[in-house]
């Protein structure tokens, strides 16, 4: 089976999810700079949720670019993955309404733990049609960033209810690892024969 | 006519369809989890009406594979599916803010028997330019999985002014026979040449 | 330049509005059989627009299959296309907010005209491309649907103000006259060496 | 890297922002031509950003012609002129609520402004892995018209607390520079052997 419809399609979930949290964000009813101020915090959950879901869209990009084809095992855990994306709009509003109470961070880093598991989960199926000495395996490698990731997120979900800021200074710095470009595809990619 | 433009079309509306459904689930207004409480049936809808957008998509990417051509009737058989997976938004929604009465969730059960219908429908349209012995035949087989779950939404709406829980319990049910993957499809490609 | 782009792109904005109009139905309070009542020309209305909205994409895909390239003023003949087609989902929810009042079903067949008048101009572009003796141009021909469509339209804006059902019926007259359909390009296609 | 799926994402993204700056025209309750006066101002607005975000799309599919490969630094360019046009709905929303208030109009300035340097960003970033021989790079030339808007933009900024209009007046202006299309590519694609 080819991947061109499972991209497409993800494609379109992520597309619709990245737009509609700027919905989240109400239109102030005055025009004074003061007006903006209870915006301060939305706008930056709005950018932080922006460049999680910037993330998955780019490493999932990345990832499909050595994928080769794909099984009925492969689309499940691909709408697993955007089932959990499709929850931050969500989380973020509910952070945003209540001021970054410390159960709203907590849920917010129970999302993203969601998600992080369902992308890990995607990969694994995909290896299991790949083989181990294959390209993606190559370019996964130990997924080290992944494990990462992962450990960080199930520290900051507890840390949110000693400060809700802790919790969100973990999922600025899983962002900011992210970031850094991922060149364990391209380098391989650029390899390819 | 070729298939790439009606597939990325569906891709476009089914992807804003699973998607928009969160848009249902509003932000609760306190940060406790006894503001959660009242969510959880909530979100289980959605998690159904997720599972269910994500299996037609499933099981239209699965037959379109083995689709070679199109006509104007498969065009409006297709909007006709695409009509009726617009609606389980809505009635998700209502049977949300009514929690669960018996007239909402048989409404659910009645907008998934129109798109099982409008699926079957399209299927016979493609059958029809593709003949009785073609590939697209051979994997659709006796379709006995369409016509049970037909049979069980039929039942499953009187039953729902029963107790609306027996008619959810069968909605389950259908979801829980797609989600074991259809591996007609799979299969028939395998052996293709 | 390819015209792939500016399919996908026409796929998208148009996916986008026929799936958000289902936003305009407000999910009723009650679950009582006579919470439904309101709706029903609400539903109808819906119905209509989703037809309309359907028939363009379907036109759109028939007459692309004849487009071999665009140029600037095509991309911008489909933006202003898009344009008009973007305004159905409002003023189908102005005409239901309203009870059909005559004002609102003129505006609503104004915004048909503009859509209608964009396909017109977007056609042209294209024969300016692609020469009079295209596929393109024998397969539009005089494009008699075109333009009684046109005129249908030209009568109903002012029949509104007599009684909003007689415009209401001359709308579903076209989306009739367009739900036949449109064998031109398949013909031609078929026909394509 | 191909470029393919970095332009199906965008096309997304952008289809859903152009269409949900519908929904911030909020439909009037009543029927009479005095309820679509206070919507003369909303409309214009949705016109202007309609425009802004259509020529931006038209530029993105321009310029991506000559693009022949992107790598991960290109994926971010990209992602971050959609964070600067998914804000554009917002911004027209604040100053539609506002009646077009000094403030509110100098922050739709500034979300244009931010686009624009986004989009100078992302060309950039292009020609880096294009060289200064491409025929991208010819095709950009001097980038007169990006230059002058950036200028523009940050002239309307602090005139819009001098009087609205004449910010207004002058996005009017970029949009016109703009709607004259760019036959930079066009041309040299045309002279591509």
């Amino acid at each position: 089976m080819g991947k061109g419809r499972l991209e497409a399609f993800s494609d379109g979930v992520i597309a619709v999810i990245i737009t509609i949290m700027v919905l989240e964000m109400k239109v102030p009813h005055d025009a004074d700079p003061a007006a903006l101020a209870p915006l301060v915090p939305v706008f930056l959950s709005y950018v932080l949720s922006f460049v999680f879901v910037g993330i998955y869209w780019n490493n999932h990009h990345h990832m499909f670019h050595a994928v080769h084809r794909v099984n009925g095992a492969t689309l499940w855990a691909n709408l697993h993955l955007l089932f959990w994306l499709s929850l931050v709009p969500f989380v973020t509003g509910w952070m945003d309404e209540n001021h970054f109470a410390p159960l709203t961070v907590a849920a917010y880093g129970f999302v993203l733990l969601g998600a992080a598991c369902a992308y890990t989960i995607l990969t694994r199926t995909l290896l299991s049609v790949h083989g181990g000495d294959s390209l993606l395996a190559r370019a996964l490698g130990k997924d080290l960033k992944g494990w990462i990731s992962l450990v960080i997120y199930v520290a900051a979900i507890p840390l949110a209810f000693v400060h809700p800021w802790i919790a969100c200074g973990l999922y600025v710095l899983v962002a900011a690892i992210w970031l850094l470009p991922d060149r364990r595809f391209e380098k391989l990619l650029a390899e390819k024969p």
